[in-house]
């Protein structure tokens, strides 16, 4: 057993006296106000069923990048508070649904790739434990009989076509009360799944085939600019700065105009702020389609002039995300450092937070050897290896140093949850 | 290091051929259907806020023999499983009282108890991460200033007198919107907490001045009725036959007859249940206080003869409870042997099992060297180890075998919801 393994999570390269030492102590001094504020804002808005939010720890800043939810990896948490997950999903489906009993999962639509359907057989044990009868339907036409897929873990999975019948969906012998959506629907909202009597849980709504990741940025800053009032902090230490464009068409090369005048004022605009922090690093921003996901569709840029200098091949690799989509929208977002190393060989680490309902249920780190603090840990066909939480994230220790294990923990589900409570105002706004 | 803290889970002494391994096999086939039955029972009676429940094992039966609403012996619990409490508290207090921020605690008027002290400051603890103001108040009239006491385990509490104005409960500067009772009011109920606008949780009425073991224990046979239909066993291995007497008073020596003739009927019961399951055991009876507590006024009896044989020093003992209260109600409740052991010193080991709201969160063994299988292991200054669940009981393993230690400890969950289920139904109607 290595040495880090026994010391499982990872440590920040930077010293922690400045603007994050400040952030986790804000966050644990007023722990009985954050959470009173939380409870306050699900009465008001509903949490969505679930969400894994990726963040990015700076030291001098902790923010969300990316929220999810229609979240996989349930795999990559630690077992030992599977149990969490189980009575979280208890109370989820008590409030969305209460007389369920057969829960029909729509998974997204791989048979290959491992990791998802590992994380996919994580998610119906879950779901089997919590007391469910549980079936995994596919979206797939091409499936007529089920198919039965063997995990590297051991584990089987059966994907089943569906059937609809007036305005319900079955399988054979299996009629679900509610139909729990894996799927982020990148490419489009299925017919099949239209004016359904059972719910659909997300709704379809909350699909990228709807969503933006503008609107959610949008959503966050006004959570976090609240969030920061109730607790006495600049937002911008825990809210990444974002612009926009109007159309762009990366194989015409049109709307480059406004992408560089926007790169060079976001990148004008972090660098006013790293100089009032006396922050020596160079900013970045990254660009990303507005309704992508898996990671594609994204790149980091250092300077305008990286826009006009966009090659084929570069372009190309902007223009289409997941499904073939293309992107016609971009969302342009300050970039964050990632100063949480792990291990002797100082592997670039990354957490995810885990939500079902509103409760913070675990979480892991994306840790890379190969990648540097601003590049992009969630990119097709990157290879992270995950190293679940060590800790849970709701037990913060008053008594215990800021940066303690128990309080950086709590301190990712605080802002996890922000960017939930961001979500469950999009939900709110789509619906 | 020893050998049993490898393998910190209790073993039974009988092999696992006959009925118990029937129970398990059922509730380990009938999971869904069981879950789903308990999610239909909590829509209808809510469960009390929270609960410990003392189950015995003999291997050929599993039984609740005590089912506490005020539960202590929080700090017995596994601390890896302390947010399991935290998350169960959150959804408890959202649904009871959704408003809450902050929550007086009322505690037994102990202030020597270090065991008790120890459980309040943990219940202290897990409500204070679960994002709550908590102080905790007394009812002891002598306490005029902040008494703070310091715990073996280095951390301290304070106990507070409490004001009230009007029809509101307040101490300095805390103005509690819920009060949480850890007093089982064997005293009967306090003046100063009666007709308050501040929800009292759980109700006065929980408490013994108004509740008897006999109303639980004939509620849980109801319950233990249709559950083992559903599940399609004998409720007899589940349930524990009792009976009851009229007035009793044991100094005047009234009502004997019926004692000894009901612990007569009782064992002849008990005798012809062995027979039918081809038991060799001998059969006994508990005969104990109908209101009482803390394992207080509690005798076990192997014949009708031993009733007439009371010594004055026995039955003075059976005449009073905890609080000074005069027992004149009993119950007589076949006593159910216990055959799980620990360790090479083969300690008997009993099963306690703790809810909050209607989710299992843990548990632990009380484990005694000096004790034999058919003796109560909560007795007046008995001596016990606590011994932490190993792992939490809601995560039965499908694929592993019925007494396979996840399995086991959620066939102990199951019962003891059985017993969870009856005391709401008390409460139902009490209220």
């Amino acid at each position: 057993m290595s040495i880090e393994h026994l010391h499982p999570v990872p440590h920040l390269t930077t010293v922690l006296t400045g603007p994050l030492q400040q952030i986790e102590r804000h966050l644990l001094d007023q722990q009985t106000g954050i959470e009173s504020w939380f409870r306050s804002q699900w009465l008001t808005t509903p949490p969505p069923f679930y969400a894994s939010v990726d963040l990015r720890n700076a030291g001098f800043k902790l923010a969300p990048v990316d929220t999810n939810l229609f979240p996989a990896g349930f795999n990559n948490l630690n077992p030992a508070f599977i149990p969490l997950c189980i009575q979280a999903v208890q109370s989820a489906i008590e409030r969305v649904c209460p007389t369920a009993n057969q829960i029909l999962i729509l998974p997204e639509s791989h048979t290959r790739n491992m990791y998802y359907l590992e994380s996919l057989a994580t998610l119906q044990d879950i779901l089997k434990k919590a007391g469910y009868e549980v079936r995994i339907g596919t979206l797939l036409t091409d499936i007529t009989t089920p198919l039965e897929v063997k995990l590297p873990s051991d584990r089987k999975i059966v994907l089943e076509a569906i059937e609809r019948k007036d305005n319900l969906i079955s399988l054979p012998n299996f009629s679900p009360c509610m139909i729990l959506l894996n799927n982020d629907l990148s490419g489009g909202k299925p017919e099949i799944l239209e004016g359904l009597e059972q719910p659909v849980i997300p709704p379809l709504e909350l699909g990228w085939s709807t969503r933006l990741k503008s609107n959610h940025f949008r959503q966050y800053s006004e959570v976090a600019g609240e969030f920061a009032n109730l607790v006495d902090i600049d937002p911008w230490l825990i809210d990444p700065l974002f612009l926009q464009c109007g159309e762009i068409n990366f194989m015409k090369r049109e709307g480059e105009e406004c992408l560089e005048k926007n790169v060079s004022s976001l990148l004008n605009a972090i660098q006013s702020k790293y100089d009032e922090y006396k922050l020596d690093r160079k900013p970045f921003v990254v660009v990303k389609a507005d309704a992508g996901t898996y990671g594609m569709g994204v790149m980091m840029v250092h300077s305008a002039s990286e826009i006009k200098g966009l090659n084929r091949q570069q372009r190309t690799k902007m223009a289409a995300t997941k499904g073939g989509m293309t992107t016609t929208k971009v969302i342009l977002q300050e970039g964050i450092y990632t100063f949480e190393t792990w291990g002797s060989a100082q592997s670039v680490a990354e957490p995810v937070v885990y939500m079902i309902d509103h409760f913070v249920v675990g979480g892991f780190y994306r840790v890379h050897t190969r990648r540097s603090a601003d590049e992009n840990l969630n990119a097709p066909g990157m290879q992270f290896e995950p190293l679940a939480f060590a800790e849970t994230c709701i037990t913060p220790e008053l008594n215990m140093a800021p940066d303690a294990n128990p309080n950086r923990f709590y301190a990712y589900g605080v802002i996890a949850r922000l960017a939930l409570l961001a979500a469950a105002r999009e939900k709110a706004e789509l619906l």
